[in-house]
């Protein structure tokens, strides 16, 4: 048998200790980015844990991972290689998860293929946090079997309605369950439409899903201000319209809207007849303030305000499970639109997350992580404080990411120089609508961000913005 | 302890043995539909096991099943009842798992309550048929973690593109995996709309899900006639245009499109420029005819099929997992949309599939059931022409279920009067675009229907139309 001995060097390095599921998606990465070519050799699993200094079982379970999945041919005698075809189903499996705006997961230099140490894109809580052993047991008690039923949604829920009365005061009669967020912003855009509204407006800077959604289902959709209040009601018309809003933690601002700034707005929902769209996405995580329930738990609120939640944000992405509790007023519009839709959750994720929910695991769950995800937030703002005192951090008392406001340097500038650093985040001109405001800056998630990792990230901040003004950018707001 | 008799009779009967499942969907049935109110008290579970002649350990089962999900509650020494909001919710969570033309599942008759014997509505395949212990095998070796990963996406992709190369002979470099199938539709129909295109047509009597998703891009949809040979292509405009197909198996009617037709169909596609959706929705069932691949691995096809499948015919209902393969014109206009939607599968369910494709388990499957199916097949075209004489079997080579030709009386009424017999079935004239052509009758799924139920099915059916005649019904059509 023919053993070809081979010097093959793999550019990737890891964080100790080396975890089986980040080679795996470190060497997905590379087949992506072009640092593995199809065809191309593997180092043998010795010298490939040499480099990275952990266990030679640990490369071998990536290994037999990826060759059972279809990615790397192993062959028997010669050694494992990428498999042709390799690089266009892992584009494709990456694709298939899109949480954000799309933007790509793998960053590309110029020339040199950057290392990415942190992803400070907001979006994705860190499901580690999650304990997997009450999850499995709850995968197992849920006992799906694949008889048509519908026991699972059923139970969701029945779960969720009493969660959500409970920790968001939302008295939920009816609860559709979709397998995203978005298709929650369809159903309530679609039912104002066909309620005879022609008028949408979106926080400005806001979320693309939504604006994209609504423009959809035919608006054209206009800007509507936010301050550190939350939406600036006096901008909104006096007749009736839908209004897009996140009032938990705007997004992606951060700020929360006001009691008095909610009290305003369904005041004018009120008056004007108007529908509001309550995404709540992160609004089960608060730090160091008063809770304040969902705008729709508002005395008299019920009948015209929409809410939207999801289990991509409290819990971890990958689920496909999504709540909308329709407003009293578009209750019948919003059931045709929904029976029309062939938008059904996963059966076996339902069961489990139904289980997850009565057992009580998911309360125990917010509390055990809103204590992490504060220390996280501590550290960052600690970080950005001491190390780029000019920077005033926003949107902190709430939610799972922060954004750090600049004012010599555009946004998009900084994110750029950042990502060549390492470190992928967001700027606050990314967001749609973006432009009809003055603040500019980044946006970054600390839901996966230690405090060793802060202070790192802090400093690769500071030396941004001086890099960028050397290369001749920034200065173009004065 | 106050233990107060009640002598309460729940007016439900079910086939023995009582199953489980069973009796919780008929206790869910029973809330929805008022034969339970909120507050009832539900028959002790000796007397309610008495009723139904089946073991006291099911009811038990049952009731402690209903109690954990919260619709009934369980009174210590006093009994169960029927908890507040539980109809509210069972309603919703009926409602979350629509799968056809979101008819009402639950029947209600005037004034007495049918009893359901059988639903023959077509979309449902028997997923009693999945070997269970495999399933859940492939659920623990999945092993999903709750950190963000897309190794579950990503395996499906792959997995499922060596088996739809093998069974259906596509060659998909790319799969977008979605909730559903419908999701398919509006991907293609939206990139052919964004290319330029802009008259669509549907086959007529066709598929509502596609109909709506079509409509719902902006093309006012138009009907085009299929024969016992598939859709008449001459009946195509000659210039550029989007067509919607089930070549496998006519939705409803049931051909097979002839190769021959096949051929045209693409050979008109190539010279107008025009883009088709074939959707391949129960495609891997056929029954003593020769094996027909998939339309887009037509040699040529490749370039403007785009192919659409889904988890719920060969499985499953429940997964909430569908594919669909870009024709090569639309490759790039699929993929941004795609890319823009947040659509994604059920991470923990993708790897579940994954495992059950990779390990050879779905060709295993799909081949056994095939054997079941055709049996099943067999028994209602037996029953159907002994008892039926004159009404011809139709669509009885593939897919799952067939159309029953009836000549003296609408099609809508039949269904009506089946209904008031406990048999749930369509009429050809439920489907869109039905008016157009001239066939009517009843559409029977025979995917759950034994061949003893086969015959009872057949009798109401030979009793049902004499019964609307009588009634003064019938004779619209002559």
């Amino acid at each position: 048998m023919a053993r070809t001995p081979r010097d093959v060097h793999l550019p990737i390095s890891l964080p100790t200790p080396v975890r089986s599921r980040r080679l795996v998606d470190e060497l997905l990465a590379a087949i992506v980015d072009g640092r593995l070519a199809e065809g191309d050799w593997l180092p043998s699993t010795r010298v490939l844990a040499r480099q990275l200094s952990c266990s030679r079982s640990v490369v071998t379970g990536c290994y037999d991972e990826l060759i059972a999945a279809g990615f790397l041919d192993g062959i028997p005698g010669a050694g494992t290689r990428v498999r042709a075809g390799a690089r266009a189903a892992v584009r494709l499996g990456a694709r298939s998860h899109v949480t954000e705006e799309s933007a790509p997961v793998v960053v590309r230099g110029e020339g040199a293929v950057p290392r990415i140490i942190g992803d400070l894109r907001p979006g994705v809580p860190d499901g580690s946090l999650i304990d997997a052993r009450r999850w499995r047991s709850c995968v197992r008690a849920a006992t799906w079997t694949p008889e048509p039923s519908t026991a699972g949604t059923t139970a969701l829920t029945a779960a969720l309605g009493e969660h959500l009365r409970r920790h968001r005061g939302v008295h939920a009669e009816e609860i559709l369950l979709t397998p995203g967020s978005s298709c929650g912003f369809a159903l309530l855009g679609e039912a104002a439409w066909d309620s005879g509204i022609r008028r949408a407006f979106v926080e400005a800077p806001g979320y693309a899903e939504a604006q994209r959604e609504l423009a959809r289902v035919g608006f054209s959709v206009e800007p509507v201000e936010v301050d550190a209040d939350g939406v600036c009601v006096g901008r909104l018309p006096d007749d009736r319209c839908l209004v897009y809003t996140t009032p938990a933690h705007q997004y992606p601002l951060g700020h929360r809207m006001s009691v008095d700034r909610r009290a305003r707005l369904v005041e004018w929902a009120r008056r004007t007849g108007s529908v509001i769209i309550e995404d709540d996405y992160d609004g089960e995580f608060r730090y160091d303030v008063p809770p304040l329930p969902a705008l729709q738990a508002l005395p008299g609120a019920r009948e015209f305000v929409g809410y939207v939640g999801t289990a991509s944000k409290t819990l971890t992405v990958g689920l496909a499970v999504a709540w909308t509790v329709p407003p009293g007023v578009l209750s019948d519009a919003v059931g045709r639109r929904y029976a029309e839709r062939a938008w059904s959750v996963a059966e076996p994720v339902a069961g489990t997350l139904a289980e997850f929910i009565s057992r009580g695991h998911l309360a125990t769950h917010l509390a055990k992580v809103a204590r992490t995800y504060r220390d996280r937030r501590n550290a960052l703002s600690a970080a950005v404080i001491e190390r780029c005192p000019e920077m005033p951090i926003i949107g902190v008392d709430a939610g799972l990411h922060a954004t750090i406001v600049i004012d010599r340097v555009p946004g998009a500038q900084v994110r750029d120089r950042l990502e060549r650093s390492g470190w992928l985040v967001r700027a606050v001109s990314d967001y749609p609508l973006a432009d009809k405001q003055s603040v500019d800056g980044v946006v970054v998630s600390y839901a996966r961000l230690t405090p060793a990792s802060a202070v790192r990230f802090a400093e690769a901040l500071r030396r941004a913005v001086p890099e960028v003004l050397s290369e001749g950018g920034g200065m173009i707001r004065t």
